[in-house]
């Protein structure tokens, strides 16, 4: 076990040490990567150590996206899980891997990912229904951070359609809500809605919600934050990838990747007022 | 590229060779491996190319869960791996990941399953809609088969809501149909319930459905295979796992795995005539 902080409590105190909603997405692409990391022994390791050295200070999470490993082939899971390592111990670790099997398999996929990659939370899909969820909802101490609304065109084919009078998407808040006997549930909404961004935090009371989308593809930031956090006092992880780990494809990169995720922290903080102050 | 044979004509040939619908699901546990595997230098391997060499002629794919060999650790991928170069050429590999994530990283997704590990289909979760599962789809020689209706509880979570007056799950169905451009797309649903599997038939044209469920969950052997293939007239998969894998934990686990294969595969065929005459 990595940790016996619950999920909650040291998202809550990421949040407030670094005054950020902000979580970079570690989804490194091995064409895109600097010539800078280009010589080491692992560059997607070597890209990752220095997008985290440059900005552990200003996020209050890292968000590894399992797709981006497992491109790699075999070597994919060392560099995943020698990247959880090189991840502060204070900084929450949300591994989007976006599962959903059951029963027994839902077990496996758990022990993957909090047991050997120590992960803090995990993103799963819905679709399979709460008993392939429970697995996961039994280590107590992680966040289950459940699908809801995504950011793609393709939300509308099933997320959005009526079921009895509301769209299914709220109908997955209702039933997160009633799976959360532990306060380690959580939703996934993208920043591409932010009327249904709203809608979902007034039907998910305090859970905390991990919203990508701000950034490359188009979310709006502002609203995201507000909606969210409802004005800063809920818990919400805002997630950047590509705007900040290819903030510059030179031997700065680093440097202007920490420019632009200040530059988003910032904007994040303007959003609902100077100062962020959560309780637990 | 593995092969150029698309997978309905590849599982077309295996079911009619083999004159079989059986599929054994691949998926070891470390603890339930007979001693006689754990001698070897990668037991799971060991035990996987056993299993593989006693049952090859008698089913018409091999299907292991990813969540089985993620739950290994670093080993795990080359495992994989090398369980997927032990199939022989002509049965298709069926990966049963259940992935489902956006756009570019459902891309990456693809490639690890199909261009990595060499995967002739692959499951996939329909939450995320249709843009989701396009870059599965893009690979046309290979099969994207959707989770429709899953064999456990919490199947009534979501799959079996009223959408339009329609169940989810058989609106999943009219949407992958609507996909299915490419001739290259699926379905998966339980065979624990017999009833709805003849409903997602009628509505699926002659799309292959794997059905998974039979054996130590308790689904329906004679109804799933009448139902699923229409009388032995379309595609269909049906999977069995621990019944198999597991019918001896001593060192006559292959023969015994055989011998239970071989009689499982025989009540498939009885249970549609004694013959099974596809045509592609």
């Amino acid at each position: 076990m990595k940790n016996t902080t619950p999920f909650r409590e040291k998202l809550t105190r990421a949040i407030q040490n670094a005054q950020s909603f902000l979580c970079v997405g570690l989804d490194p692409e091995p064409e895109k990567l600097p010539a800078a990391c280009q010589k080491a022994a692992d560059p997607v390791l070597e890209f990752n150590r220095r997008i985290i050295e440059a900005t552990k200070d200003i996020v209050c999470a890292y968000k590894p996206n399992l797709a981006f490993y497992e491109a790699l082939g075999k070597s994919g899971w060392e560099t995943l899980n020698e990247t959880c390592k090189a991840i502060p111990k204070n900084l929450p670790i949300i591994l989007d891997a976006k599962r959903g099997d059951i029963g027994h398999t839902a077990r496996l996929y758990a022990q993957a990912l909090f047991d050997q990659l120590g992960g803090d939370a995990v993103t799963v899909n819905p679709y399979l229904g709460g008993d392939a969820l429970a697995p996961f909802a039994d280590y107590v101490d992680r966040g289950i951070l459940v699908l809801c609304l995504t950011s793609n065109p393709g939300a509308g084919d099933f997320q959005t359609r009526l079921v009895n009078g509301h769209p299914l998407f709220l109908e997955v808040v209702r039933k997160v809500v009633e799976w959360d006997r532990h306060r380690n549930f959580g939703l996934v909404v993208g920043a591409t809605y932010p009327d249904q961004l709203q809608q979902v935090r007034e039907a998910a009371g305090d859970l905390p919600i991990l919203i990508p989308g701000v950034g490359a593809q188009g979310g709006d930031l502002e609203k995201s934050v507000q909606y969210g956090t409802r004005n800063g006092t809920n818990l919400a992880i805002i997630n950047v990838s590509r705007a900040i780990l290819y903030a510059s494809s030179g031997s700065d990169f680093a440097e202007k990747a920490r420019a632009k995720a200040l530059e988003l922290k910032t904007a994040m903080l303007s959003a609902v007022g100077a100062k962020i102050t959560l309780s637990y």
